[in-house]
């Protein structure tokens, strides 16, 4: 059984990795692609890389133009996805990976986002207890934010386990710069970044009230850094003991989160996650121990930007909504060397 | 109809890429993946990135496990597929990526290579005219050299329109360091490659037999470079003009070549190939032009060294040889940005 | 005695590369140092790493703010030399980085560049014979563009040692992305450059009459290549021999030239250059054989486009024109690993 | 006044770094540049950069080859500079890279290294307080680890102003490829390297003892991360805050700590340090702030690995206890882009 899926906003690097996935998706074919100010466009013209969409063209984001579709993807510039989702019918399945409706609380929405708050959808995480079935039952999930996804799933198992304090988590995240984006900014620039490692929006990034709201954690700082690749998050999450912690201990949460998960790989012992091991795929990487000096328990977890953090994890929801295997066109294993 | 394949000599880059397109694909499984030193380890251990293996570990390299597939993808440090194959029954379909088998003319082969001529097997480039019946009908198919298939890719279409000079052509060629292989070398590490550029090999590299052989030309210099990236090869092939040659007539002649096939593109006009276009796929970009100041015939052509250059190169024999579609299992979508 | 320097259009790399540089010079200081929509700007928020410039802030490019110096480096946008340095004193002395002075022949300017030819001033590539002496003479000097100068010194010993055939020249460059300025635009962005390679300018290149010009070169193809690193151009020129040329004759054409040259080095036979041997200097790595297969003549020049290539070669020349040590402020000894 | 210098270990990537920073210093000469199994080599083939050294070789490692300099440098493999040191006679001044001298207690020492420990030399990192002078009187100083040092001068700050809690210290770094020299491992193959991040010694790295000792910080974890770039290490640092701390208390004890330092800037507000503006410099940006979510205070440094990481501090230091101006043949404008 084919499934037809609409793309809107499809022209940005989210947008073009779910075309890529979808183009070789067994079971989903792409109808419609919408762009904005490239509607009109070559698809290959934007996306070079994308050669199986021949002659295609991105059309305009228009309701009309994403009703016919079974499912819409949503990757569009922040802000836009409440006002489309909106007039999209209701039983119109769509997956949105803006951040617009992955808030629950409007006053945590508003302390980090410009704009109001667009109420809350289903939050797109399979792997978190319920919400596998939870996205399967539901026409409108928030997929999640690419920091966010890597560092919930190193530190939830954690709590759920009882071995770590959900007060002071300290989150350090490195990702690739197709995080950013592509519209031209003189600091996203290759001689800008190549040969380079440097933080931004230290201690206030958005994804802040996202981990919480997912993991539980009460008080979390985070410090994401810009790294000189083009895919890749490797979060590092430490968390304070609730008790006496053992690395053995840790890997035992882990071990017991993800048994049994198709996308998410606890390392044998001693092997550490590298982002290339995920590299053009939606699997997960993740390995835990214990800081020696501080008893601080310390998770590791890598991912492709673009894939677990964005596209892959989109495709994987859309695949629960639609009753499709759940792994369907999605592989773990990544490009590399 | 699903195949068994053996793949020998399987903990280098370019087997364990074999291993990650064979992993996804729909009718081609591994029944075992030898090596030699690393005889008995895990493959994860070897391929990180490769999590759908599991638990599966590296056979040794010998006959008795090999001759139970279907067919035999060796890809071995080169020298010794000469001497495995000899031992594998006639009837035993084998894909070599090693040059052994590649060169017609024993002295060629002896003037560029250590160790005397093997024989040549099936050439194994599918879009040179009549080789893609050639190997569909063969037990013996020697795959090509990565700077050779993107050299050859770009050259052939000239001197078979007619329009190029088969003589003094220049190719000029960058290559990912995958290329180079996974034994630890100083020149190969990290620190001596990001941020540089450097030739090698100059005026001496031993695709150029291969190249001569397969295209006709009568004499050519190459010089082939190290880039600062994991994978890719962008060959630039100049050729001298037979006559008045125009930009239209070099696309004219690259375009009768590559209509009609599903792996070789030839981009829009003023469009350049990128290798990360190719980025971890089977496909080929290519483009030409005439030198506005000396005439010159200039085609460059963009691949991915471990795709078409390798592996994928590979499959693609491998599907042809057990009678499946040419392209499963193989991608045309570059995993990019 | 100390000079001093006023630098115009000071907000792109190439000016922040002479400001890096003078500012550890001996002899030279930056009296003025001027932009266009960042003057009143802080210096150190434009080039972060420019750290000794403190407080400092770029001016506006005007003939007073400039005429106060000794001498003037401009390194403005393309087109924007000529009209300024009308405005400035006959006897100031002035180098400039842009085109617009280089070319003697209008015709071969008109061919190649926007607007109209602003006549020729004394080429400032020292190294070449009879222009360090002409270059201490003159108050008006034009750098060399980057891909020429690295062209340019692989060419000339070859053609002045009568080994070589002026026609058919092929010259394929590779250059990591500072040389394409700071002005954000999407194909310079970091997630399109790192990981790939990619040509452009293929055939057309507007440096082509200035190494023609500089090297006595009859016909010339040259094919830029964009490399995934911040710095440096490698330049493969290959040339047709003229009678039997061996690769002894090779290096003692280049060994003729530049023993006893500061910033030109031969290396020992079998060593090739790298870019990263230059990082950060104003040397230059040449090497040079003949082709087994073809007889071409191959030499192989590296530079760091920002130093001999830019802000290095403005320099040196500024110091001879200050009857200061060439090497003043300059060194030889590239920043690597 | 010239000083003549012996480097002892001088073919790996520190000594090397040395050899550049000595080659263009106005009064230190290197009379000796030492290897073990490279004893008799060429400098410039083992460092093809160093091209001011022409025709020097490595000599031995023997105390006859250093002890007629006026100081010597060891840039040793680990564990051997104490055994060279007891053959060196008391006041022939050295400076060690190694970390056999740093740590005062024996015990920590043991928990960290193997071999017994070497006793304590003078700490060379000059900002601390007191160490300047100390670091001038003495004739053994052992310079800092690279992680350690740009941690250190991130966090004593904030313990000295006693604005954060030295307990459960929270650092993340991240560090470019040559701090792990140039012994060819797999793992540090540009093929496994470029396009990834990964962490290693996870919550076990030697430089904690070193960043205690230095800081007064009683309990730290400490996650190091290989990054895909050949220098450069970025250090986050996490402190609970001592009571209410803003961030601009937090950058009023770096300013405090740093005004008048000539090679540690605190960054304009709102600007935040980036690996590439220290690049082949001693230099250091450091910018800090508080976390919005959990108090935390948040401080990060750049640093070269190879600079203030290792010869640019082992010169800083060499240049005090020759009596020479600190910063002698040492820049603060980084090699960018």
């Amino acid at each position: 059984m084919t499934y037809q899926v609409a793309v809107a906003g499809a022209s940005g690097y989210a947008g073009g990795e779910v075309l890529r996935i979808l183009a070789d998706h067994p079971q989903l074919e792409v109808v419609a692609a919408s762009a904005h100010s490239q509607a009109g466009e070559s698809i290959t013209a934007v996306h070079p890389h994308l050669t199986a969409y021949g002659d295609r063209r991105f059309c305009e984001t228009t309701p009309e133009a994403l009703s016919g579709a079974d499912l819409v993807i949503m990757t569009l510039p922040h802000g836009q996805s409440a006002a489309l989702a909106a007039q999209l019918p209701a039983d119109l399945k769509v997956v949105d990976l803006g951040a617009d409706h992955r808030l629950e609380d409007a006053a945590a929405w508003e302390a980090y986002y410009p704009g109001p708050h667009a109420g809350a959808w289903t939050y797109g995480l399979p792997e978190l207890a319920g919400q596998r079935e939870a996205i399967a039952a539901s026409n409108r999930v928030a997929a999640t934010g690419c920091y966010a996804v890597a560092t919930i799933l190193a530190l939830r198992p954690l709590l759920d386990a009882g071995i770590a304090d959900p007060s002071d988590v300290v989150v350090v995240a490195a990702s690739g710069t197709s995080g950013a984006g592509n519209s031209p900014k003189k600091n996203l620039l290759a001689s800008e970044v190549i040969g380079s490692m440097s933080p931004y929006k230290v201690g206030a990034h958005q994804h802040v009230p996202e981990i919480k709201q997912a993991t539980g954690a009460t008080s979390l700082s985070m410090t994401p850094l810009l790294a000189p690749m083009p895919r890749g998050i490797i979060s590092t999450v430490t968390a304070r003991p609730a008790g006496d912690v053992t690395a053995a201990d840790v890997r035992a949460a882990l071990s017991k989160a993800y048994d049994g998960e198709h996308f998410v790989h606890l390392l044998a012992e001693g092997a550490w996650p590298a982002t290339a091991s995920t590299y053009g795929t939606n699997a997960v990487q993740v390995q835990g121990t214990v800081d020696r000096d501080s008893g601080r328990i310390i998770v590791t977890a890598a991912i492709d930007n673009l894939g677990k953090g964005a596209a892959g994890q989109v495709v994987q929801c859309a695949n629960l909504m639609l009753g499709l295997p759940e792994a369907a066109g999605l592989t773990v294993n990544g490009v590399a060397p």
